[in-house]
């Protein structure tokens, strides 16, 4: 028969991942557990595409990626069946038949994430790899004040990691969002795309402003500096999930409820995405 | 100078652990890791004694503990230095002083448990240890029902492991509720002391019935029968939380909102106890 090419949302805690990209060395990631459990119900080898690769330590609730197959499976074999083959804390949550000019990477028009503080006197131990930790009380309304001069399209220079491959500077960011439930501040921002780090920057940036150690100001004085030197810490990886990749409608993409589950959002479908 | 009593308040998960309960054989507890770090800061062998024995897998927002020891630190030695001497998967998350009469195992007058069940077509890579997944629909309204006969003193012999070392199968449910949060179902439950895999077994037949696999009055069923056999499957440890434990208000123990944190109950204290 003909290839068919299949989507997936994948799920994952990449606390034990050197991230999601499959390397040379022989390291634990993301992208090689998922070929090796796809390879065995193809039974030929399967490459992956994803719609965002993720750092060591970084999860996902929604990753989206493509492959190719030559084989014709239901797709719950796509599901179910390579859940049997997959660690614990890896897990295919969608899978969908889609056509040849669907790819994960290239037909996206926007990724979306989720980083997730937990704020509380001393360290938690639940959830300790799931959520970054800080011991000072943040003021929400500073850090909500502060995001809105990140939301439009800028030259982010300051939010980009110095090994960040990306050929241009600038992203459009089209939704940026700082919500509080209980002892979680989430902060929730959708673009384009990303450069390397940026999330974490701006959780550096906006944590640092929360606490009260910067005014609301800084951050702008910040993406107007362009200069890495003047923005701060990298916050940790283990409160950043990939929560949502959008494509054209006519794709017809497979698509789950914004994650990650342990957040009291209303997770229903068609969700809003206000720009 | 002489002894003192500190009782602490422990939160952990128990995934990697074989339990609280330190052994003979070299395996990982919570116990263990615990000594070793109370050791360090007070210079002195530390043992410890705990409100209730979690199992393997099990885990804890509000696990009880006390100690004696020879030397003056102050509370925040106890909580942030213990801290910096545990594993990211245990922590101290409160501390205090008490007299020599309390007992964290024999002045508790109850102990509370919450079991947390994350219900899913497909299983869960986030929290894949800290939930119990069922692919089942669970319908809340019949094991609310169920549980009610669970309410009040009884013999368990039907909730009780083969291997309960407990003089007596009598114990006395003070609460027990079932509550829905999207897709988590969490049992809550609130007795004078509970016997070996008592929740779990208490999870599995509420499950079964949820599931429409039993009627709501065969929860009564098993426990009339007073026989192990009757009872159905022991749940999974994962889902397990040992939220808390009760003293009398003259011993003044340490105390934390009811956990694990990732539960959106309105967690303020005081809490309401009803009974």
């Amino acid at each position: 028969m003909s290839k068919q090419r299949i989507a997936l949302v994948v799920e994952y805690n990449g606390a034990a991942y050197k991230g999601w990209q499959a390397q040379k060395y022989d390291v634990a990631t993301v992208q090689e557990s998922l070929e090796i459990a796809l390879s065995k119900i193809a039974n030929h080898p399967i490459s992956v595409i994803c719609a965002g690769r993720t750092d060591a330590g970084v999860h996902a609730s929604g990753q989206v990626v493509h492959f190719e197959t030559s084989v014709d499976r239901p797709e719950r074999a796509w599901t179910l069946g390579v859940n049997t083959h997959l660690p614990d804390d890896i897990s295919v949550v969608a899978a969908k038949t889609v056509g040849d000019s669907f790819h994960a990477r290239f037909s996206a028009v926007s990724r979306r994430y989720r980083y997730v503080i937990y704020q509380s006197e001393l360290r938690p131990a639940i959830m300790a790899k799931s959520v970054t930790w800080t011991y000072k009380p943040l003021d929400i309304a500073k850090m909500q004040a502060a995001c809105q001069c990140f939301i439009g399209t800028h030259d982010f220079t300051s939010f980009r990691a110095v090994g960040c491959q990306a050929n241009s500077p600038v992203r459009t960011i089209l939704n940026f969002s700082v919500d509080q439930f209980g002892q979680y501040i989430v902060l929730d921002v959708r673009a384009n795309a990303f450069l390397h780090h940026m999330i974490r920057n701006f959780a550096g940036v906006l944590m640092t402003i929360g606490a009260g150690e910067r005014p609301v100001e800084w951050a702008k004085t910040v993406l107007d500096a362009c200069d890495r030197t003047q923005g701060g810490v990298t916050a940790p990886p283990f409160g950043l999930y990939f929560v949502d990749a959008e494509y054209p409608a006519e794709l017809d993409a497979p698509r789950v409820p914004l994650g990650p589950h342990f957040l009291p959002y209303k997770q229903e479908l068609p969700y809003e995405l206000p720009c």
